[in-house]
């Protein structure tokens, strides 16, 4: 038993619910798990697969991208993760797959507007489709600033990071975080969802309007507000 | 054992088929069972994963919606249920999800066309998609609301609950119901069935006229005419 | 043991085979396979799942449609298969599915369009759809009219049912049917195969011209043709 | 122990993995796997279902396509896989299927555009779709002259068969290949959700632009390139 033992398991639990809802095929994706109090994540090695993988491969990293411990080389997208959690304090989860209608969205370059309900549940935008990076970031450190570009869309959009936990980065995928890695996991799917019910939505109306206020407000609410009262007292 | 185990199984057995027919993941949809002599229904509780609910879960709630028996907090959903219990006197079940398809027409506010045999089989008009509701009712009591607002379409529609057995509800999601939870949640995926149907006949045919009437009265009866011919004697 | 125990265990296992192929939901299908030499064919009973279904169930019927043995109700699509059997004298499994993309392709009352070798391995010809029969007809015999609309509709377009083994019936679903009840199970999920990739096909490329006789008749050839070479001596 | 039972162990796990992966129903494809030191490849027999197939099925069969050892017919595509191995030298593995999204662009007759750096993970150009062949080759040695005309395509293009492990043929259907028969098949999973999300792109939007330069470096060079940092050290 280390310190860092139950990060590791979080993250392997967590890398490991991808190809079980379906998000990912091969090594398409990974997840990462934080502590705060240790400065450190633990996240899956590159290009593992998932039936291979085990809680003692997760690679420990810290928040500059700095590997502490492991004997793999850790997911190629560690340096997005780390700025991700060295400036947004509240996470502890990231997830980043190639889930295939999130990824259609991001390959399309549009924001996925906000059409129902089942949005609505999780937040009251559109879910923000950051565009593709200028060339210069590209060629340079361009994992930290796939994190950057991440982090300016967001700001650029005015959305706080604690009640829009998830993004799409234009041309590429899905990035999703939350408190809890199986917090991020959750939202990876709910994005999928959201995106495939999206994309079906405009083939039957091209014409279908956005979610009026009253509805996005009173589910966001009766999920995330002061006064909530879906779910059961201690699990929300 | 308590008076209220029968619909508690029931309930519970309901909401279990609701996964396992594809139509939800994680928390997305609920399904209740009524007993009509007691006057309360039993339904899922708030916000729990599928795979943790026993039937003891169950929450016991009257036709006004107050929670009779129950250490959990019922579905958010709740008032729904028990305002279409109370006016809807013949149904034991209902059921809510937020199916791809047809929550993607749902979120298109359009009446699903009745292009084929598939859909006749089950009724003989357009699947109603009840539209949004005015804000007032949305900010007010929004679920015993949307339980009005169902009941009002379908009046508005001149369609009787006990021939037409489900609905949209306009950039919400469907709602079933039937004579049994059982049978609520069979009329879900046979909605979802006809909405996926309903999607790819325009895709494929933008111009696909409606079934016509010989067909519609055809199909309909041989399942639930006076001379049906469906089933066996015993399970129609 | 009874003279028809064997035609009732190959009805069972085709039937069986639907849901395993994704090809039907509940009782949306069903399976029948003929002895010609007793006159007769077994059929699924009505309405009964495919998991409560036992070989004792199938019901024995002969080619008038009368039922001959059987203590339930057979499928009431029962005179479609038993005029079928009737007229066409080589075929001994007949299939009926309401399957996704076919039926979404009837509904659409299009033949299908020969786009690629995938079909041409199984046809050289669009895939009928014949339109929905004249009222008089519906409302009459309806499940006998429509065994002749099926063979009307093939005598129009000029196809064999030797040598095509598929059609679809205009706002209702397919039916295949083959030399044995497994081979008719075959062709419906070809044919399901064969509609996915057609519809998508027409969304890639809505100028997507047909397959050109070369590789048509090629495949065909190379499958079926006096000179095959598809498929192991003994099993084509 | 023959000194053949390696490559008929790759061929068969490679075969088998088919199914599993979603590409196939039935007998819709095959793949092979060769040892260059003996000059032959083992390729699955044709017409045989993946459920009955076992290691020694298969056939071992030389470079002119002619059958050395094996008591089955070899697959029906067998002189397209010998002339590609023939001709590209550092290939040891080939698939052909009719996986169902990667078919319909080859239906459509389109090169499948780059839109995404799902992938540019694999290659940084559009997945060439070779034209139909010309009747004369069509009628004359046909499963020679497709992989003539895979060849030439990829001439035609100005690809490697190094760098770019796949291709449609127009109105037929993918083939990929790889140094090993494991990496073909994950090259054939790998365009078939290439397809499908480039299919989703283009219905979300008609105007999606393709990937830019610098993303398509940046993405093959950190799997491919001299300083690739994708995947473990040994793995890659």
């Amino acid at each position: 038993m280390s310190k860092y033992t139950d990060i590791k398991e979080q993250a392997y639990e967590a890398n490991m619910q991808l190809p079980k809802l379906g998000l990912v095929i091969f090594t398409f994706g990974n997840v990462s798990a934080a502590d705060r109090d240790l400065g450190v994540f633990a996240i899956k090695p590159s290009g593992v697969a998932y039936d291979k993988l085990t809680p003692n491969d997760m690679v420990i990293v810290d928040f500059e991208g700095v590997t502490v411990k492991g004997k793999m080389r850790p997911s190629s997208d560690t340096l997005t993760h780390a700025v991700l959690y060295k400036h947004w304090e509240k996470i502890n989860g990231i997830v980043h797959t190639h889930s295939t209608y999130a990824t259609a969205w991001a390959q399309s370059q549009r924001d996925i507007p906000i059409f129902g309900t089942t949005h609505a549940d999780y937040n009251t935008v559109d879910i923000p489709c950051a565009p593709p990076m200028d060339d210069h970031m590209i060629e340079g450190d361009y994992e930290l600033q796939t994190g950057h570009q991440i982090m300016n869309y967001m700001k650029h959009k005015g959305h706080s990071y604690e009640e829009v936990e998830m993004i799409l980065v234009g041309n590429h995928a899905p990035f999703s975080w939350g408190k809890t890695a199986e917090k991020a996991v959750y939202n990876s799917a709910i994005l999928e969802a959201i995106a495939q019910m999206a994309f079906l939505t405009e083939q039957i109306n091209p014409q279908a309007p956005r979610l009026k206020d009253a509805l996005k407000n009173k589910h966001w609410q009766r999920k995330h507000g002061a006064n909530s009262y879906y779910g059961q007292e201690e699990s929300k």
